[in-house]
């Protein structure tokens, strides 16, 4: 894996709303600040657990933008700029090449079910052809459960082989780690991401770039120190420190369980707001969760000041 | 089911685009009219069929206002204007209502999977609020193979205490005619439309508004002759007749199927360029196609002219 590429603790930073569902620009730039000052490598924005599908594409860009204006070094920041639709996904990709972005987190086009390989061939030449600029790093955002539009080792072939230079990476949320491990094996150029910290331990060892995953949010310091500890007699008690924290979260739904978490640490309850589709955790649920984390002795509150 | 409500054969009509794969507004706009003088009774622009959500926002709206200044009367378009993000559907809803539309037809939100009817009613909700005009007239599209964001009864039920002016109609493309007749006993005061023509004889005496079929776009008059002759001798060959045609397309993936058939009898190969990730039908599957219709002594080419 060259060494500008993505690797290490990577978020899918959560997109704090307003009472409105408005985007609140100054509370994810708080976010982004903090994460970042907690020792994260990189901010994947507009993920599926930053409710990035629920935003339009003008919302996202005035987010990014603002987080540049703001002091965040771009280099840091990975994007989703996937879309269904090919000019919005170019409009994306060229807006976040042109801010400095470090590289892009693509879905493929999800409305159309069981296409083939060819038809998302074809989006991703499109999309890369039409930004047209060498800064370009792609990283593929393979999440079949949610997207229910598959990337396929096969596809990834052909987009190595076509753009070997722009196609650099793949964030893998299968779930599925013997699938993990195979693209690590058939592509060890890439930049391969699992999408849990649970993952962290045998992944780097088998050289995998570290992890995006949707609890970085709420454990950034303690996965950072994880992957410095690698290989150290410290590692075991940090990644199981980790991994119970992650685990005690994946039984909520991801999303609104840690936008409870960062309500309930940062005493800011509007930090619960979701946007529909996505809905709130039930105050019974989010009383379970937490005494599940308490009682974890794993868990250590998120330190984002509320503004 | 009022009568201001669309009925009969109402048509996802498909979008061409050009060899750099913008949209064709004056192709576009020719189908449309060809549609009318055919006489369908409604244009569901921007459905599935329509490749709607390979197109932007700004796309879409472009388009429609073209048709509107071409004279396509407003009121016989029902454009598709769900869309993942409320934004994006509370703007393609208000611009469409701004026309004059008769309705429009809205997908559910469907990155987020496995979501709840709470948060789907919040999603209309929202868009229902925000567009906040008393003209506006929902048709619920429901297609879960496609979306994987299933409408439920519940849901429906739901939306049509709180909104009985505004929520008037669904489009079921499931395919479970089961339990399109479920929505038909529960909701008689919805204008409900099956997505086939196979299923008008039955659907039209069970009360049924019409359908709204992908392959209208191929067989505009005959499918209005059968409703015109509905309880009459004529019906059954007619019935037999469309049937046959639609029974042959979904042999094939419809949306390249019929670009397929547009451009063998226009001459105007362009009619068959799709936005990724549709891909073209292949030609060895597209003269095989173009066989078994003309076999069936059912098919009668598109009579549109050749811009």
């Amino acid at each position: 894996m060259p060494p500008e590429h993505f690797h290490g603790v990577v978020v899918p930073v959560l997109t704090p709303f307003r009472r409105n569902l408005e985007p609140d620009k100054q509370r994810f730039a708080a976010l982004c600040r903090w994460l970042t000052g907690e020792g994260v490598n990189g901010l994947a924005v507009f993920g599926t657990t930053s409710e990035a599908n629920s935003m339009s594409v003008g919302e996202r860009m005035a987010l990014l933008e603002h987080l540049a204006d703001t002091g965040i070094g771009p280099e840091l920041l990975m994007p989703g700029t996937g879309a269904c639709a090919v000019p919005d996904a170019v409009d994306l990709t060229s807006h976040a090449v042109k801010i400095g972005c470090g590289g892009v987190l693509m879905l493929p086009p999800f409305y159309y079910k069981n296409q083939s390989d060819e038809g998302f061939f074809a989006y991703f030449c499109e999309v890369i052809e039409r930004v047209g600029d060498p800064r370009l790093k792609v990283y593929l955002y393979h999440f079949p459960q949610m997207s229910a539009a598959p990337i396929s080792p096969a596809l990834v072939a052909r987009l190595r082989r076509r753009y070997p230079d722009a196609v650099v990476g793949l964030k893998d949320s299968s779930g599925d780690w013997e699938a993990t491990k195979r693209l690590r094996a058939e592509f060890p150029e890439m930049a391969i991401f699992p999408s849990s910290e649970t993952r962290l331990d045998e992944g780097l060892r088998l050289g995998m770039a570290g992890c995006i995953s949707a609890t970085a949010n709420i454990q950034p310091r303690a996965i950072r120190k994880f992957i410095d500890s690698h290989g150290t007699p410290d590692a075991a008690a940090l990644n199981q420190h980790i991994s119970t924290v992650r685990t005690i979260l994946e039984r909520h739904p991801l999303v609104p369980a840690l936008k409870a978490l960062l309500a309930r640490d940062t005493g800011d309850q509007d930090w619960a707001i979701t946007r529909p589709p996505i809905t709130q955790l039930p105050a019974d649920a989010a009383a379970r969760l937490l005494d599940e984390l308490d009682a974890s002795d794993c868990y250590e509150p998120v330190g984002l000041p509320n503004l």
